[in-house]
């Protein structure tokens, strides 16, 4: 196991218990190791359930399933594997999708689409049936357990649990969010993240949460990269117990509304922080905020060109000053932008402006700056008004000793 | 210094005198390092020229002035600088080139226009016109040098020369084509490679010498990616002084044509795969065939997805077998795919078909495969006839080392 990422957050924060979300733990041993590896969360009748997912063309059959269940937008439970990914796995793994699901519909007395299933680890290997038989039925009697012990059991390279919480008041009722999430490696969410769980007590209509929760997204998962590689099995899923008896929100003129998806934007935004946070052998958390570009979804290109490029990524780890390397990453996105127009800024230090290095430029704040672990990079084109802000990590020596060892 | 690549070459190939071709290289200094850093090559009257360049948005003034000058098609002399790219540095660095070009026209008496600058290094920092012209004046008087020579000093962080050489009978006469070619990382190139340069004896017209170039660029530098990141310096320039005296090729049914165009393919092909050998860290060759596409440029957006994915770099790296990082890949690429007819192989051993692994695989040849230096994927999607082949090298520790430190 790697040591705590030094980018993990010093505290965890008060988390507050959401009506109608039970969570139990069991040992299904996906692999040989002695942790639980199997979380079981069981959600009040009446939960409602929106998710975004992963847009490869190589999902899971987890995907494929929880894909079909949104349809119709209620839920259960949830059962989330760790130690195996079960993608790639043809008839097999839909075979054990289909039997979990079936095995807590069973229990509950409920039908087999209200259950959710998301599995993470590695490609091409079935999920054992009778293991996760079994970890289901050790997890149908365990004792309930507390946020952080779901968020530990999700986990498989990440270096810390992680959690987020967030409130919105609708009404006179006031609401709690709280989120789970998993992800450190194979990580460029192409809808989603790796593995991330949102529960609230608020009553809220499926399709609208679902509108709300693909705006957050769009703000907060698809603006995040560890390593460029999109998972196979990437999934986000919101589910409301409506405990908190506010008046049910359908719309966006509604009460509350904007609050419930202010309070869902930034929960999300924290999970996906959460994420880079535990990059895989990160030791810099980098921000990017590109302006100036021609519309905000070439702005979002661009700072993903620059998240992505290991040769940027290498200089911050480095504390190298080198933004010709910015420069560089800018110019290969393919997007619309003009050489002698570009300014480039690291931390408050303006180092470039109208194509090339500023007068009297002096490096030394910029070598302070990237001696922190907490970078910043600006970037304005000088064409238009398109904006957008994405955030990665470097890219050190411990990302190639994880990834070049990791299924042993 | 980094150790010589595992994968460089073991012995270099004879290497034939061209006819109107001096190569001559001085010391311009441009880093604080005793080497030779300047290449200086004449050509002889007649000569024509065809080039491909990098299409980032963030250009050299050196692929400016390339680009304007290759209009004209017509050559009479190279300038190769090493240690600095004079990238992104406004009029300070159109100016140098100007300066260099004019420079080389007074003492040749031709145009500037026939005089081609490419330079290679450090991002943001103008080329020192004093040291240029300094290293140029020593170089006009240097005793001519060989091909190896020459292809040393276009180097910066390769870690060995890069040469390659072809012949091409047209009519009663051989033609020979040689190339040299330097670039190890910032290699992706989007038209071209870092810089590489092909000289020839042929008698060929400029615009139809662009077109061969242009296709087979399209088969050998467009198809090699070493980090994926594209530099803004990328410059591949053929030179044909017409000594062996054919008859002039302008056109696809002359005779020769088709010789002259193989010729060029393969000596294209020879100089990517160097620079694949000689990328950043590397200690495995790949290759990688995608088959069964929707059209052959998916095949080639599919085959630079894998090529470019860290974590199928870092797998092979460690020499484990963890073939479901391929299908991630696949999934990832944005290109038309059906989970369930995608097949794998890896070496001579398949080991995935009809969206899962093969029944009763055994990894034993896979794991001995990988082993080797060599490494060969094989992808078919089951959709078309769509086909193409891309290569790239693994991700070690030593692209980490060289790039987190190669400014220092």
């Amino acid at each position: 196991m790697t040591d705590r990422s030094p980018l993990a957050p010093t505290s965890l924060p008060a988390l507050p218990e959401i009506a109608g979300v039970t969570r139990r733990v069991a040992r299904a041993r996906y692999k040989t190791w002695d942790r639980c590896d199997l979380t079981y969360v069981e959600l009040s009748p009446g939960t409602t359930v929106a998710g975004v997912l992963t847009k490869s063309k190589c999902a899971s059959p987890e995907v494929d399933w929880c894909r079909a269940a949104l349809v119709l937008g209620r839920a259960r439970a949830l059962v989330v594997n760790a130690g195996n990914s079960n993608a790639f796995t043809g008839d097999r793994g839909r075979h054990a999708v289909e039997g979990l699901a079936a095995r807590v519909a069973q229990h509950l007395g409920c039908q087999p689409s209200d259950v959710f299933v998301a599995s993470t680890g590695v490609i091409g290997v079935p999920l054992p049936l009778d293991k996760a038989e079994a970890g289901l039925t050790a997890a149908f009697t365990a004792e309930p357990c507390d946020w952080v012990t779901a968020a530990e059991t999700i986990m498989t390279t990440d270096t810390f649990a992680k959690v987020a919480v967030t409130r919105a008041v609708i009404g006179d009722r006031t609401v709690e969010l709280v989120g789970i999430i998993k992800g450190s490696g194979m990580i460029m969410p192409d809808m989603a993240t790796m593995l991330g769980f949102i529960f609230t007590d608020a009553a809220v209509d499926a399709a609208w949460m679902q509108s709300a929760l693909s705006a957050a997204n769009t703000k907060s998962f698809s603006c995040i990269t560890v390593d460029s590689d999109t998972s196979t099995s990437d999934t986000v899923l919101a589910f409301a117990t409506g405990a908190a008896g506010n008046a049910t929100i359908s719309d966006d003129d509604e009460p509350g509304a904007d609050a419930f998806r202010s309070a869902l934007d930034d929960l999300c935004l924290q999970l996906a922080h959460l994420v880079v946070r535990d990059g895989e052998g990160a030791s810099k958390f980098i921000r990017i905020d590109v302006t100036g570009a021609e519309s905000d979804e070439s702005a979002h290109r661009i700072g993903m060109s620059i998240a992505n490029s290991p040769l940027v990524k290498t200089a911050i780890a480095g504390e190298d000053a080198n933004w010709g390397r910015v420069v560089m990453a800018i110019g290969k996105a393919g997007e619309p932008a003009e050489r002698d127009k570009v300014a480039i800024r690291f931390g408050e230090t303006q180092v470039a402006r109208d194509g090339l290095e500023v007068e009297g430029y002096d490096e030394a704040p910029v070598t302070a700056h990237l001696k922190g672990a907490e970078i910043d990079i600006g970037v304005d084109l000088g064409l238009g008004d398109g904006r957008a802000t994405v955030w990665t990590c470097d890219l050190t020596h411990g990302y190639i000793s994880i990834n070049a060892d990791y299924r042993s």
